[in-house]
């Protein structure tokens, strides 16, 4: 991104994406056409046809902002999608790879050469090789790195050293250093000199002789204040900085609560090492949202949405095959009592409300609880008031629908008792499902994982067997 | 948050929250040894002790930014939340009820009478006392409104007219114009005249003397040109633009795509009318993001973790009733195959399998078309192929995980026809469950609801309905 005019002009996209569409449509008529027709006199015209086709899609693609044909890329099935990435040139590869979703990035990829490779990713700053890096080929990674000078290298060999979930990951290496006793004059000089700034920058980073942060400068003062004044008077000398270790989502919080564009990044000794910039973070916030809500309905890593059934099959085995071992053990709680069910098979009827609901309102407080600890809202001090009013509200709740439930039970089996046991049972479910709600997150977080991927599967686990275990057992007990 | 300097130092936020609990904590502390003593003599120096305490809690808030006090606040339950929110200086809950949840911000607001309220509004910017007026009282509002001047009436107008997902509700009136046909000298002379520039300016809006927008100077195009340069000569003349009624969240994929930090909002005769900033943005996508989790699980709206149990057991009414039905519906399908239950109770302990693997792969693919759909990556187009892989995929955990669970039945049951049964049952409800995952959502965002929210519930209903019907009409005619 960093080489184009971050000003291009905006194309309604999804007009572009349909007259792609469009163009790869009358491409297959074409070719359908050459291929089923045997007369040799129209070879000529329609060989015309056909390359005039294509040349109008590329024309097409080269107008696009490489983030546009990344869109598009993502939206086209595989076959149309290669025969794209074909007639996109060749260096804006690397611009394109870096903006598409990982899953598609890997179906680009392995369609290209390591030369091909090597010259895309070569065309990179540091920080966007390094974001390739773990998606390439091992010895595509390795030849990349020898072609790289030695600053380079360094820079993604430290850029890869980190957590992906860390700073580090995230920063780079793109800023503008200035010294604090300088006048705004000298500074402007400096500055016309250069004849070119890194994106985004809307400061510049003051620095000693060591290269340590002694303050930042926002372009805005530069321009506002007297050329005569020295820098060290009008720049800002306790900016947020972050370290490279720093957890990524803290520093999304941080940039979205202090409005940040850009911000320095300080080894332990204050030293200057990178930047990071509020596009990252953009692009890092909506990365961790869509992850939750796979990860939440356990679909383990980004999918293509046109990837082979047998690639799309394993994403989706592992939450599966979990499911079907808490629902086999579901299950033989209620085998446990099919003596009861034989006795009375209205109880099989019944029991699925019971588990259902509990679930549902147990997946209403993990939600919560996910959301309050991710935000870093939930703490030893309240913890205990946020577990008190869930289980109010689930004894609130399990009152009111557990009534309408235990009538309703009346009414369809003119059965008092079986309509005592149904409202009991969801009551008690629902109290299950306030505690489950709250540890099962709680748990997870505490063991350091993430709680978005396995509470609701912990949860709903609990839920569905220990409703069934109330309901069954409680039936057994009076009814019977 | 305009009037604050962006660039205030960074506090360990969690940090001060501690401080801020432990503070709390003594001065309760405080209180209870002055109520439970009778001891007269130890009154004065308790009542010294806690003035210190106040003193210093307050002294604490003073030194956190606005949006640090509003993360204090919502992780405190409601009656520590109001002592803290006592001791905040007047003049900034206007900054803090901006930045704290929608939730959070009733809880406070309920506590300030008129004229704080007024007072507090009235030392907003107008995009931000638009985006409070919704939740003041409609004379706080009516005063409000009669203390601004006309223009700036006519902006929290124009910003109230919006609809709240359009850039014109998000869109802030800041920004610096200029024109044309000056040069650089002149312009940087200007600046210097106006002494401070709008928080996240980046770049000024050039306009001709009818504010029509004719281009955008990014301020390091200002910086790197030589001084004697015009104007027209080095500003972007295409930039990307908005109008108010524009999706907000199309203008957040467009940010998103050409790393933005500021754009300007134009009206149909490309009159400028306001400007969309990033950090805007970024609230826009974390607020959408959390709205869609909180949806998927049924709340309705944010809830705050402390609400009372009444307000929260309401918020979570609706979809409990919604599951109450289909699960009613499920029951009375289970209901009518009571006499196949009866006379073998293993289909009431396997049925819960069939139904509960059937939601979850339906989920799979629902969250996946959501996605897809929230991004627009599906289109008349490519929609049959992606049905065809869901389907796909099905077929394949369906061969997979139903001879699974029949040899698991089998050996469970010692019945070869129920391990069929079963393996057969799953099978097809899993393809029941790939058609409801798909169609589901699109039919949703047809109908122009937001599918996250509808989603789940609905899947789940189909694929609990028909897991169970398949199951125990297999059985029916197979086994009995």
């Amino acid at each position: 991104m960093s080489d184009l005019n971050e000003e291009s002009s905006k194309e309604h996209v999804e007009d572009s994406l349909k007259q792609v569409v469009d163009l790869i449509a009358r491409q297959k008529l074409v070719e359908s056409l050459v291929h089923s027709q045997d007369m040799p006199r129209h070879e000529l015209v329609e060989a015309l046809v056909h390359k005039q086709n294509l040349a109008e899609l590329q024309k097409k693609l080269d107008e696009l902002h490489p983030a546009d044909v990344a869109y598009v890329l993502e939206a086209l099935p595989l076959d149309d999608r290669l025969l794209v990435w074909d007639l996109v040139k060749a260096e804006r590869d690397g611009d394109i790879l870096i903006e598409v979703s990982d899953a598609v990035r890997e179906s680009l990829i392995a369609t290209m050469d390591n030369r091909e490779l090597v010259a895309a990713a070569a065309s990179l700053d540091t920080d966007e090789i390094a974001d390739l890096a773990p998606d390439l080929p091992k010895d595509v990674v390795q030849e990349l790195m020898k072609s790289l000078d030695e600053q380079k290298r360094a820079q993604v060999e430290s850029s890869l050293s980190y957590d992906e979930d860390s700073v580090g990951a995230l920063m780079d290496y793109d800023f503008v250093t200035i010294r604090a006793d300088v006048t705004i004059e000298t500074a402007l000089r400096y500055l016309r000199i250069l004849g070119e700034l890194p994106p985004h920058t809307d400061k510049l980073f003051v620095v000693d002789k060591d290269k340590r942060l002694t303050g930042v400068l926002p372009l805005k003062r530069l321009l506002v204040h007297d050329p005569e004044a020295h820098i060290a008077a009008i720049m800002v000398d306790d900016p947020v900085v972050f370290h490279p270790s720093d957890s990524a989502s803290d520093a999304a919080q941080a940039f979205e609560r202090y409005d940040l564009v850009t911000a320095p990044i300080l080894d332990p000794q204050n030293r200057l090492v990178g930047r990071l910039t509020v596009d990252v973070v953009l692009d890092y916030i909506r990365a961790e949202a869509q992850e939750d809500m796979l990860s939440m309905a356990g679909l383990r890593e980004e999918e293509d949405l046109f990837a082979t059934v047998w690639r799309a099959a394993k994403n989706r085995w592992l939450w599966l095959a979990v499911n079907l071992c808490t629902a086999l053990i579901a299950s033989r709680v209620v085998g446990a009592f099919e003596g009861s069910i034989e006795k009375l098979a209205a109880l099989a009827a019944l029991m699925p409300i019971v588990a259902g609901m509990g679930g549902n309102s147990g997946n209403q407080t993990s939600t919560l609880v996910v959301r309050g600890l991710a935000l870093g809202l939930i703490n030893k001090e309240n913890a205990r008031r946020l577990l008190g009013k869930e289980l109010g509200i689930s004894l609130l709740n399990g009152a009111v629908w557990g009534s309408v439930m235990g009538i309703v039970a009346y009414l369809l089996y003119q059965n008092v008792a079986l309509g005592g046991v149904m409202a009991a049972a969801m009551l008690l479910n629902l109290l299950v499902a306030a505690l489950a709600g709250y540890f099962a997150p709680t748990i997870i977080a505490r063991l350091g994982r993430d709680p978005a991927f396995g509470s609701a599967v912990l949860t709903t686990f609990i839920t569905d067997s220990m409703g069934f275990f109330i309901f069954l057992g409680l039936a057994t007990v009076v009814l019977l």
